[in-house]
């Protein structure tokens, strides 16, 4: 028995957006509700993830403002923030909600702006951001996130010998695979030789290390294991977890490790009673190439010093052995924060039904999604089946 | 049985802390794991409250920060922010969490710094707080909080006949009850003249009708049903109920009957089997003295149009036969926006526990917890009951 089943899923194009959160929400959520042949009056309660409303545009107490416009005014709604990995939270305390039986049919999602378009700078929405860094050790020493994960990367390269050679792969990896998706923010190839031109923003990373800061919108109608079936193509949500890491970096023993990825995902694979081997492919939260190195090694993908290698080597290609962020990754679909995690569920949900187009993972029935939210401080690991 | 219970209970001060987040944070959340007799390796999740962190002082991803400082790192943490109604929905959802069997013992609380001797003056502190309201139908126009609940107490007034002076009297009582409490922000009493002597702040509240923005602190540890008896003092938790509105306040076909508070009351009295007459008093959401009178008829406490009616008579007092708010109410006792909810929590457990000092409620068994975010949009309404 699946812990819950996704049988809806809806996103935005990531990329630029001229219209308000709530719209930008609702494009999504009503996407999910109709591709679940789901009414507004069946949806018994909204999970509702956004990062940086309050700062980037003095929006908050989002949650009844989402649900209000999407015709679901009345239900309870909860606004989850836990910086990048905001909706990867919510979908977990919605799939815990269901599992337990406290409701039976809820919408999750999560929406964010953060273009230049918006009227975001992008060295405004770097500060914005970096609150989600520690106020009292890390702010004040003007660490933004670039910074965080090129501290992490470093280690790795220390331990390892990763090079910035392998971590280029990882961008025309998936630079490629978002070239193949339409929803990408950006759908066009890059090479290796480009990727090690670039200027630097954080060493070692270089501009395209680097994933945007994009507009977007994702949601998801989960639904109990037992109406699954009356839907069209449900897909199962087979173990979810969630762990947390000590903050500010500084106190952590070993940072490339990323622990609570390690335990997250130890966790859903357990709950799955599946491990990494039986995974066909995985979307990992790559917010700088270093970072999916990382979390490759963390879910058990490949083994400990062998991420930037696996890339390298093709591995990590959608047509390699462990296959890696097929839609893109944050790299290039994009990264509107708030919905980047929902987004990965979704992409998850469209491989498994075999709807995924020219970016396709062949026979598809099993697949893993990590979203990292602050210096590799929350962590959320989900694993999704096809039906059988 | 009882959905969950409250076996330890902490809060600081409310009123002007000039200490970073996590530690006040950490002085509530300490106190309450001392009360449960609760090691911190014995703590499951944390449930984290924080409403305007990222505004206020540029900092978001609190849930690990506050996790690591009092020893969790690791758990599952969430922050929810949810206006003024931000840890009430960590509470409800730590309860649903525990009830389901999700987890057995758990840490719930929330904190918030707004006051000027923090760095944000009152004027930037509206503001900011305004971002609670409609990002495009109502900021634009200029609507603070006082502002909204001033049209829903005008609209009350011109229903009812509600005056002035029986607000004052709301706000006599509460300071009145303030004055008792060690940990109110206002500890002092003032007269119905005094009140009605004030500046104007929004027609038809002056100045002592409206809650100070408060620093503070509040936590407890919920444990399972059958793990309550193995700690000192167990309190029940008989029903949690949580509604929004909608928004826009435009949208509202009755803005001043606050329909929210009135569904997620008949939610809780319902899962308590206890309806408003079995309530031996009530902590309800008084940002001004408005919204106790509008919050006392949506509970039941007293009928519709007799809230004003009723702080005149003293029947809200106290030793009347419908005590509200004896802790001092967010009017005297303070409202730092995120620790709201879980001090009502902690309140309603001292009372509980014939723990609350000179303003005890006399032999007060069962009691009620309303909390409300927003433009009367998010409301989680909780019952409370001593361990037979």
């Amino acid at each position: 028995m699946a812990r819950a089943a996704v049988v809806g899923a809806g996103m935005t194009t990531f990329g630029v957006h001229d219209t308000p959160l709530q719209e930008l929400f609702a494009a999504a959520a009503l996407e999910a509700l109709d591709d679940a042949g789901v009414e507004t009056t069946d949806v018994e309660a909204l999970y509702f993830g956004n990062a940086m409303g309050g700062q980037a545009e003095n929006d908050t107490h989002l949650g009844p403002t989402a649900a209000s416009h999407v015709g679901l005014a009345g239900i309870p709604v909860q606004r989850y923030e836990d910086a990048c990995a905001t909706s990867a939270n919510a979908f977990k305390n919605a799939v815990q909600a269901v599992d337990a039986g406290i409701h039976d049919v809820v919408l999750v999602g999560g929406v964010e702006r953060c273009t230049p378009e918006t009227g975001k700078d992008t060295a405004a929405m770097t500060r914005i951001f970096a609150s989600a860094a520690h106020r009292q050790y890390e702010q004040p020493a003007g660490l933004t996130f670039p910074g965080v994960f090129a501290l992490l990367t470093k280690r790795h390269m220390h331990e390892y010998g990763t090079t910035e050679e392998q971590l280029a792969h990882v961008a025309v990896k998936n630079h490629g695979n978002g070239a193949l998706n339409p929803r990408a923010h950006f759908g066009r190839e890059t090479s290796v030789e480009a990727v090690l031109d670039g200027p630097v923003v954080a060493d070692p990373f270089r501009l395209m290390d680097c994933c945007p800061f994009s507009d977007g919108a994702s949601a998801v109608v989960v639904v109990a294991d037992d109406l699954a079936d009356s839907h069209d193509a449900p897909v199962d949500v087979a173990g979810v977890g969630h762990a947390t890491g000590v903050v500010p970096i500084a106190d952590k023993a070993t940072p490339h490790v990323t622990k609570p990825a390690r335990d997250a995902a130890a966790a859903a694979y357990e709950q799955a009673g599946a491990g990494a081997d039986a995974m066909d492919f995985a979307e990992v939260h790559d917010c700088f190439t270093g970072a999916e190195v990382l979390a490759s090694e963390a879910l058990g993908l490949v083994e400990d010093g062998q991420g930037g290698v696996a890339a390298a080597d093709g591995r990590t290609a959608r047509d390699g052995d462990v296959p890696i962020n097929p839609s893109g990754g944050l790299k290039a679909k994009g990264h509107p924060i708030g919905a980047t995690g929902t987004a990965q569920i979704v992409e998850l949900a469209e491989h498994l039904r075999g709807e995924a187009g020219e970016r396709q993972i062949a026979d598809a029935e099993r697949a893993v999604a990590h979203n990292l939210g602050g210096d590799a401080a929350t962590t959320v690991v989900s694993v999704m089946e096809a039906r059988p």
